[in-house]
């Protein structure tokens, strides 16, 4: 590539003289598609300049679609709009965006026993509440302010209700506010385009969520991960990376957290709003399985021990009652509830308000809290039936802890297993779960898997287990026979 | 400010030993709150540095929190996040965040005969076909599936049922995917996001809905307006921009544009993609009001239009039906459909099922159809009602645009009144509608409004408008009054 001298007296930037400069070439196709450029570092020292002028104007030039970069490989022309074939390349337009948002999961096919989703059983949905509760709304004299275009904030009486609700439970306070989200997926990705911006760190729990971690990568944020052990987040390791850090924020599922099903102690609580305090970092609680206690005594949520206004919680009706209607909401300070909304606004202008009207009715009735309950003894059942399995037919050397509750329960197969090689086998056999990969944030963990058990019967869950624990043992003779052969002593 | 020389041998980039170096005079108090920091070339100038260099250290500040830039005022110390007081000091952490997403609507009190919602009618919802059509989702065998968790790509029949819809139209062809949104206003914020970065260039309408306005500049994009007259966007002034400017994509809204009303012509439409054909813009098709055509032959679609690949066609149900139901849908070649589907899931999941389930079901009822069948009718007669009370009722030299369907007309009153002061009067008389300078671009319009005549009744147009007239006429009085006294002649 030739570049000729910048001037440096010009009132144009030298980046955008060395972008126009690029440009020209690539559309005189004095450079051609596929072509690769020098290093942001050669090209700088080769033209006496600020490696930074040479980044920008890279950066601008990907940010038009006429190049490309690969970590490990380089930067490339990716060719010039004019010389593009008959149709839209739709690839360049997408390209410079990354890696794709998520994972693919693996399928789910009739007839497998799938450990794999973390959602509540179908076949337990209270199908006649549900239509009862649909009715009542169905016959309503306001139905069509129902139907009609409504606020950002949520359907109003909903919002209200929950509001009222979060302040008797002392977890909200005067100065906070509440809006209604398309469940806490959304909650997390309003408060991502508020927060975020690309380049961010935020601090996470390792393993965690993938949807939490596609989210926060698609939205350009650096993860810093806390290893979660079997009472949450590791606290003094949070501490230390918060002082050096200093991220955006720090999500935590204090709860039942997805996916090793860990709880976080009282004083481990209050040591985390301690140490986000001291830095100034906001706390993301991220809740929706708290209604799903089996055992055990509820703790006081983050929010409700944060004397300092730093914590917004999130909540939601879909791992209580049914996640095809998409309802949570977010609890926090006004100024950033008041910015929520106006996310929330440009996102999709509000959630839809049947479900909301249906879910409140649901609620005001008592008939959540009588689902709640079936709910919570077959979760108890499946929780120790999926325990007693792992016991009976996991190899021997499989840790997990107990959780109290969720939806999840987190399982190590000693060495040298590795779980995503084990998938393969298992799907063939007709069982699937995710590997501890997908959770990864950076720490790696190559024997763990998720078991989601919510969506079971105990016997599928025997049946399930006792299917893995074949596949595994299998697997293990195989390492054996493969392997060296050791001495004979 | 004092600043260390930067040492140019480092492994540290220059920016980040600059970066470093504030953080530190701001954390030991040396830089207090409320100070000022030299502006970038000045800084750079005093340093020998290159100002993209101070440039990024600025920036880098800003997005912890720690400096805020103000255009035309300066940069200014935010605060120490140490130093903060007992309580998350959440403006800090909201400030960097530029102008808010939105303006602030009018209130639409009680009694107000408003013009300011481009929305249906309530009064006119089918209600008793709309309990009909739920009453038959919620007998269905197959409820439980609809409550369960479902696919980013939308409700799998509803799903199929608009893509073969589409198929019959000519719309869609082989290579295209469907996926259903919260609305068009979500497909376009997941368009935004999985094409745009900040600084991007977008090119839409000039006047343009304020939702889209919102969305695409708080996603940092630079919005280029192209002015649309009587027959929509100006197509030589858009295929200069287009070529001049390379905009990341380009919106536009060919069926009774909102605010403007107007309609691009048949030559216009092939105009348009031929430009953006040619420099490789994706074109944004943005469509909700194409089903609310009262006069006129319906013009085919730009996506039908496209031999090339280029399209992405948004539309709704919620302008013919009932917006507090969430459900749109986009279509286009399967890549950037993938995406979509990507960020739609790492948004929110999935968009609500129960309301799929039940507008699908008032679709295939052929309940849709007749209570389009209704709204066109009543439809026709708001506008007819509107225009002839402008006609009636508003000052001499007020020019408009007659829609050939839709729920807007774009008025312009003559100079040299001011909108934004007659709402205030108007207000108060017991009118609301919508000033121009909420939909502006770039081109002020300080006489225009916008009246969105669906959700009213002929009497009520006629009696608003009259009121308006009456604002208007006492105003010019007082413009009369109050200016210089004429000599008389």
């Amino acid at each position: 590539m030739d570049v000729l001298p910048l001037d440096h007296q010009s009132e144009a930037p030298l980046y955008r003289q060395l972008y126009d400069q690029i440009v020209e070439q690539i559309q005189s196709g004095h450079l051609a598609k596929g072509e690769r450029l020098p290093a942001t570092r050669e090209l700088a020292g080769h033209l006496g300049l600020n490696r930074t002028t040479v980044s920008a104007a890279y950066e601008l030039l990907e940010g038009r679609g006429l190049i490309s970069s690969h970590v490990g490989r380089g930067t490339f022309v990716t060719g010039s709009p004019e010389t593009a074939g008959s149709g839209l390349n739709w690839s360049a337009q997408l390209e410079r965006e990354g890696a794709p948002l998520r994972n693919s999961f693996p399928s789910a096919g009739k007839g497998l026993i799938s450990f794999a989703v973390s959602r509540p059983a179908d076949a337990m949905f209270p199908l006649d509440e549900f239509r009862a509760a649909g009715a009542a709304v169905m016959g309503r004299a306001d139905l069509a302010e129902i139907l009609q275009l409504g606020s950002p904030s949520g359907y109003e009486p909903l919002r209200r209700r929950l509001l009222e609700d979060a302040r008797r439970q002392g977890l909200a306070s005067s100065g906070d506010e509440l809006i209604v989200t398309n469940g806490c997926q959304q909650a997390l990705d309003l408060i991502s385009r508020v927060l975020l911006r690309a380049g961010d760190r935020v601090v996470i729990e390792d393993p965690a969520y993938t949807g939490l971690k596609n989210l926060l990568t698609g939205s350009g944020a650096e993860l810093i991960g806390i290893p979660a052990g079997p009472e949450g987040m590791d606290i003094s390791h949070l501490r230390r990376v918060l002082v050096r850090e200093r991220p955006r924020f720090l999500v935590v599922t204090p709860n039942f957290q997805n996916p090793t099903g860990t709880t976080l102690p009282l004083a481990s609580r209050q040591a985390l709003l301690e140490c986000a305090r001291a830095v100034n970092v906001p706390v993301i609680e991220n809740d929706p399985y708290c209604e799903l206690r089996y055992h055990g005594q509820a703790l006081p949520a983050l929010k409700q021990l944060d004397q300092h206004n730093g914590t917004v919680l999130l909540r939601s009706f879909s791992k209580v009652s049914f996640p095809g209607l998409r309802v949570g909401w977010a609890l926090g300070p006004k100024p950033v509830m008041e910015r929520l909304r106006q996310a929330k606004e440009a996102s999709d202008l509000h959630t839809d308000q049947l479900s909301q009207a249906i879910l409140l009715e649901f609620a005001e009735s008592g008939r959540l809290e009588a689902h709640r309950a079936r709910i919570l003894q077959a979760g108890a059942e499946r929780l120790a039936a999926t325990i007693a399995a792992c016991r009976d037919y996991l190899p021997d050397g499989t840790r997990w802890v107990e959780p109290q509750g969720g939806m999840n329960l987190w399982v190590r197969l000693p060495d040298p297993f590795d779980t995503v090689e084990l998938l393969a086998r298992a799907q063939r056999q007709g069982v699937t779960f995710l590997p501890g990969r997908y959770f990864e944030v950076a720490r790696r963990n190559p024997g763990a898997l998720r078991l989601s058990f919510a969506d079971l019967r105990p016997d599928e869950i025997r049946k399930g287990l006792e299917i893995l624990g074949q596949v595994a043992a299998s697997e293990s003779q195989k390492a054996i026979a493969g392997g060296p052969v050791p001495a004979m002593v």
